[in-house]
C-alpha cells in the first residue's frame, strides 16, 4: 500500500497495484471505480455535510464478489466502509479524509432471490431498495411493513445495517424484528450462510443480531431473509387535539386497548410544527376552527374482510372525550381525506426547512416522561435562546420524537450559534430520564461520542470487546459506532 | 481451591476455605449451601436424566450479591453454573460431575420492581416465576404473553437465557422480542446497567441481544424490563379436520389474512396425538362422527370493547371449506367448550407419557417443508422401526413440530435401543430443509453436539469469537450451548 496525500484534493490511488490488480480481476471493471468523476457519488452523504476520500470504490456483482473484495483489501490492510443507498443521517457510510479506504457498494446485489407468500418470507439482497422490496411483497399480495420517506433510495442492507425504524414501527417493529435470518461477509471475507427462514431457532447464539444495527462494523451483509405480513387495505384515521401531552399519552392506551395491534400509527405533531406545514406546504388546511398546543394522528389498520375499524375508532374517541382527554377530533371519511390528514402529519420536515436552519434530535423517551420531557427541555431551550421553535413532532406511540429546533422568526440563524448548548440540554434531559438519544438514525460518526459520553464504561468495554472479537484488525468501518 | 473426590458420591467440599469465607461473609448463611441435603434439589435436572456435584449452590439475594458471587468465584478460578426455575429440557443449568463447579441460585431475586401500564413496561428481577409475573401483568390490566406448561416453576431468567417460546408465540413473538433491557452481572462480576424501557434505541451494538438464549455461558441476567400488552379477554375457537398438513397450512393463511395478528395460536394435533389423548385423557371427548388423519386447533383473541371475532373465524372457516382445505370443524361456544377443544391439545404431553417411553424432538420447519418432512420422515422412520408410534403436535403457526415417538404397542421399549438412528434422520432431513433442531428447548448439553454439527464452521467460530470475548476465563457456564 502506497498511501499519498494529493494537494490538489483530487483523488489518488492509495492502493497498491497488485491490490487493484487483483480487484479487477475479481470485479471487473464496471466493479472497481477510481475516477474522480465516478467516485464523487459515493463520498459526501445524503445531508451533504459529511465528505471524504477514496482510494476506489468497489461495486461487487454478488455475493462472491463481496467475500473477493473483502478478503483482499482484508489481505492489504485496506479500511472498507460499506455503503448502501447512502441516505444515512449521520455519517455511517461516509470514508474518512485520508483517501486510504475503500466503498464497498452493495448497489448492484439487487436481486430479490424469492418471495414466499406462503411462509411470510421474503429473501432480498443488500442492495435491493427498501420501495422495491415493499412492491416485491405487495405483488405476491404481502406486505413489507417498514416504510420511510427514504424508501426509494434507501436499500435493504443499510435498513439492517442502521436497525431502520420509519413510519409502522407501533404495530410492526423496528427492522430487527423483521429479519429472520442474514447472509454476512465476515472481516477476512469468509461467507456467514446464515440465511434461515424460521421465526423459532434456539439452537445457541443468535449470531444474526451481532450485525443489524452496527452499522458495517462487523462485516458485511449481503442478503436476508424478510418477515411479511397480510396487507391491511381497510384504514380508518383521525387527526386529534388531546389536552395535552399527558393526554395524548393517555388516548394512545385507550387506542391500544381497543384496537390492539391494529392501531398502525400514532403520531404527535405540535401546534408550531402545524403552524409550519399550514404556511408552507399547499392543499393543507387546519381541520379545527381553534388552535390547539398538540395534535395527534391515529390510524388504525386490517385486512379487508369484514370489520368495522370505524366503529372502533369512534368509540375509542368516545371513550377519550368522556374522560376528558380530547377537545376535538377529525376521523377521514374517505382516501382524499386520509391523505390531507397524513400532509400535515409528513410536511412538517419539508416546512421547516424552508423556514431556515434547524437543529434535528431523534430521541426516544418513556412514554409516560413525554409531558415532563417536552415541558421541561422546551423552557430550558427558551431560557438560551428566546424565540427558539420547537418543531416537535414524531412516532409518539414508541416514544420515539423528532425534538427539532429552528431559530427566532427575526433571527434564524442565531441557532447555530447555540447548537452545542442546545443539543447538549435536550440530551443530558434524555440520559436522565433513561431515553435513547438517537431512536432509529444510527450513531455514524455524528452521535457515535455524545453515545459514549451518556453510556456507562461497562457497556462500551462489552461493545469492544465484541468488535475485537469479530474485526480483530479493525478495518471494517472503523471510526463508526465507536471508538476501540 | 482443593477440589476433592469423595468416593461415596457425597458432595464435598471443592471450595477453598477462604473462598467459602469470602462468600459467606457477603452472601450470609442461608446464601450458601453445602450440606448434601440443600444442594441436592440444584443437582439434577426437571427430565431427571441430568445429574452433577458441586462445591455449594449460591443463592444471592440482590444484584449487589450476585455481583459478589460472581467475582469472588471468578478471582478464584471457580465455574459457576446459573439457574432458574431448574425447569430446562436440555442440561443447561445442571452443573458437571466434578464437583469443583458451584451452581448460582437466582431464585431468591424475587421483586417485581415496577409495572407501569401506561408504558406497557415491567421491571421484574430473574428469581420471579413466570407466572408471578404473568399475575402482576393481569394486576395492573395488561397481559405479559409468555406462557407454557411450566410457568409456575420456570422464572424470568431462565425465560430470557434460553430465549423461551410456548403457546402465544404466533401473536406475540418468543422471549427475545418480549424484552426492552437488562440488568446482567459480566463474568468478572461487573454489573452492567441495561434496564432501559423504550423500544426503539439505535445507539450501538445491542448488547442485550448477547444474554438473550444464551442459557448464562457469557453472564448472569438479573433482572429485566418486559413488554406488556393489552389483555384479549374476548376469544373465539375451533377445532378443525383440515384435509392434510398441506391444507394446514393453507387453511393459517387464510386465517392470518382475515384475522391479521387476532389470530393468537394455530396448532397442529395428529390423529395418533389425539388417539392417545382420547384414551388417557378423562372427559376428552372427539368432536367429530369420523376420524381425520390432522387436527389443528385455532383461537382469535381481542379486547373486550365492540368486536365480532366469531363471524371472523366463521367467515375464515367458510372460505376454507369452500377451497376444499377443511373436511370438518367445530366451533366452541362458550368457556367450557373451548377449554374442552384446548384439553385435547395440551393433554398429548401426558398422554404419550402413559404409553412407555418416548423420544422427543422439538423442532421447526420453514411451513412450506411441513407436509414433505411429515411424509419424508415418516415413512423411514417406519422402514427403522415398523409400529413406531409418530405421536406429531405442536405450534404450527410458527413451524414449530414437537415430533415425538412412541414404540410400537406391543414393544413400547424397542424404540430406545434406535434411539440414536431415530433422532439423525429427523435432524438430517430438519437441516437439509433449513429448519431447527431446537425450536424453543435451547442445547444445553444434550443437543449442542448435534447442532454444532449442523452448523457451518464460520457460524461457530462466530460464536466461540464472542464467548472468549465476553468470557475470556471460561468460568460462566462452561460446556453448555458450545465447546470453546
Amino acid at each position: 500500500m502506497t498511501p499519498t496525500d494529493d494537494p490538489r484534493g483530487h483523488v489518488t490511488p492509495a492502493l497498491t497495484d497488485g491490490l487493484l490488480r487483483a480487484l479487477l480481476d475479481s470485479l471487473g471493471r464496471s466493479g472497481v471505480l477510481t475516477e474522480p468523476d465516478d467516485v464523487a457519488p459515493y463520498l459526501t452523504d445524503w445531508t451533504g455535510t459529511h465528505h471524504g476520500r477514496v482510494g476506489a470504490v468497489l461495486r461487487p456483482r454478488d455475493t462472491a464478489q463481496v467475500s473477493d473484495a473483502v478478503r483482499l483489501c482484508a489481505e492489504a490492510g485496506v479500511a472498507m466502509v460499506p455503503q448502501g443507498g447512502n441516505t444515512g443521517l449521520c455519517g455511517g457510510a461516509t470514508p474518512d479524509a485520508s483517501g486510504r479506504q475503500v466503498v464497498l457498494s452493495l448497489g448492484r446485489l439487487r436481486r430479490i432471490r424469492e418471495v414466499d407468500p406462503a411462509a411470510d418470507t421474503m429473501t432480498v439482497e443488500a442492495g435491493v431498495p427498501l420501495a422495491t422490496a415493499r412492491e416485491a411483497a405487495a405483488a405476491a399480495g404481502r406486505l413489507f411493513p417498514l416504510s420511510m420517506g427514504s424508501e426509494g433510495s434507501c436499500t435493504i442492507g443499510g435498513n439492517i445495517a442502521t436497525n431502520a425504524g420509519g413510519t409502522a414501527v407501533l404495530r410492526y417493529g423496528m427492522m430487527r424484528e423483521l429479519v429472520l435470518g442474514l447472509e454476512v461477509v465476515l472481516p477476512d471475507g469468509r461467507v456467514w450462510d446464515g440465511l434461515r427462514a424460521v421465526r423459532k431457532d434456539n439452537t445457541g447464539y443468535d449470531v444474526k443480531q451481532l450485525f443489524i444495527g452496527a452499522e458495517g462494523t462487523l462485516g458485511v451483509v449481503t442478503a436476508a431473509v424478510l418477515r411479511l405480513f397480510p396487507q391491511t387495505p381497510c384504514r380508518a384515521t383521525a387527526w386529534l387535539a388531546p389536552r395535552d401531552v399527558d393526554a395524548a399519552v393517555a388516548i394512545l392506551s385507550v387506542l391500544r386497548e381497543r384496537a390492539a395491534e391494529r392501531l398502525t400509527a400514532y403520531e404527535l405533531v405540535s401546534r408550531q410544527a402545524l403552524d409550519m406545514v399550514l404556511a408552507h406546504v399547499p392543499g393543507t388546511r387546519d381541520p379545527f376552527r381553534e388552535n390547539h398546543p398538540w395534535y395527534a394522528l391515529v390510524e388504525l389498520g386490517g385486512p379487508a374482510a369484514a370489520e368495522d375499524l370505524d366503529t372502533v375508532l369512534e368509540a375509542s374517541l368516545g371513550e377519550a372525550f368522556e374522560r376528558d382527554l380530547l377537545v376535538d377530533a377529525a376521523v377521514a371519511t374517505g382516501t382524499a381525506q386520509r391523505e390531507a390528514l397524513w400532509l400535515m402529519r409528513e410536511g412538517v420536515s419539508e416546512a421547516q426547512r424552508s423556514e431556515g436552519p434547524s437543529i434535528k434530535h431523534d430521541v426516544t423517551l418513556p412514554i409516560g416522561d413525554l409531558a415532563a420531557f417536552v415541558a421541561d427541555v422546551g423552557t430550558r431551550l427558551r431560557a438560551l435562546l428566546p424565540g427558539i421553535r420547537l418543531v416537535t413532532y414524531g412516532h409518539v406511540g414508541d416514544g420515539n420524537l423528532h425534538y427539532n429546533l429552528s431559530g427566532p422568526v427575526d433571527d434564524p440563524s442565531a441557532l447555530l450559534v447555540l447548537r452545542d448548548e442546545l443539543t447538549a440540554v435536550v440530551y443530558e434531559r434524555v440520559a436522565q430520564r433513561g431515553g435513547s438519544i438517537s431512536a432509529e438514525h444510527g450513531l455514524g460518526t455524528t452521535k457515535r461520542d455524545a453515545a459514549a459520553a451518556l453510556k456507562g464504561e461497562v457497556e462500551l468495554d462489552v461493545a469492544r470487546a465484541v468488535k475485537g472479537a469479530l474485526d480483530p484488525t479493525g478495518l471494517m468501518n472503523p471510526g463508526k459506532v465507536l471508538l476501540t
